[in-house]
């Protein structure tokens, strides 16, 4: 009779910022990490902005971190574009419409995104 | 009739890298966001270690990626320690031993964490 052994060592070391896509194209969407009711994704984006009068709408509530770049946000309802650097991050729950009204065009902007399901009702603490 | 109304904006942006506590005493942990089975840390060391001989064994599953700083993992049963500098990953199964070797003295070192309860079956993508 064989075990099945339970996996417990870690895979590699990945870095989020090294290596990044080149630029052109479309913004770059990578999946890091999946779990059930979870995506952990990283962002990454040349000048891309959504195409005017576009908003997302989404099913998944997301948090968004910059992990370097600059970008705006645009928050449908507010009058004030929300401006991202690094370190700044905000959630948006589920159906918040919301639009990139611009990211950096000289250099990446790297989001690390991660979404949830509705259902796993996530919140942000002390908001 | 009243109608719930869902709640769809949201709340103000934070910086994770600012403010930062101060150094002295502990790692500072700080829960982000909350969902079910998940949470969402920020975790700033100013050259702790864990103590000779303990080893972090978690029930959940831990995805750390650091914001700023450097430290040394070390996983059990590994014989180099894994350098984390800004922008490096690490996905840590349940109960993967593993010890804060050794973190910057000089300068905060922050890390985000992302914890998953085992049922949500974590998995990095392409590891």
């Amino acid at each position: 009779m064989t075990m099945t052994k339970k996996i417990t060592a870690p895979p590699q070391t990945s870095n989020i910022l090294s290596p990044l896509p080149a630029s052109g194209g479309d913004e770059a969407i990578e999946a890091l990490l999946k779990a059930e009711g979870v995506r952990v994704v990283r962002i990454v984006s040349h000048g891309q902005a959504s195409p005017a009068g576009f908003w997302y709408d989404q099913d998944e509530a997301e948090w968004v971190l910059v992990m370097r770049g600059r970008a705006r946000l645009t928050i449908e309802g507010e009058a004030q574009e929300r401006e991202l650097g690094p370190g700044d991050s905000l959630f948006l729950p589920a159906h918040c419409r919301h639009r990139v009204a611009w990211t950096q065009a000289d250099e990446p902007t790297v989001w690390l995104a991660i979404f949830f399901d509705a259902r796993l009702a996530p919140k942000p603490v002390g908001a």
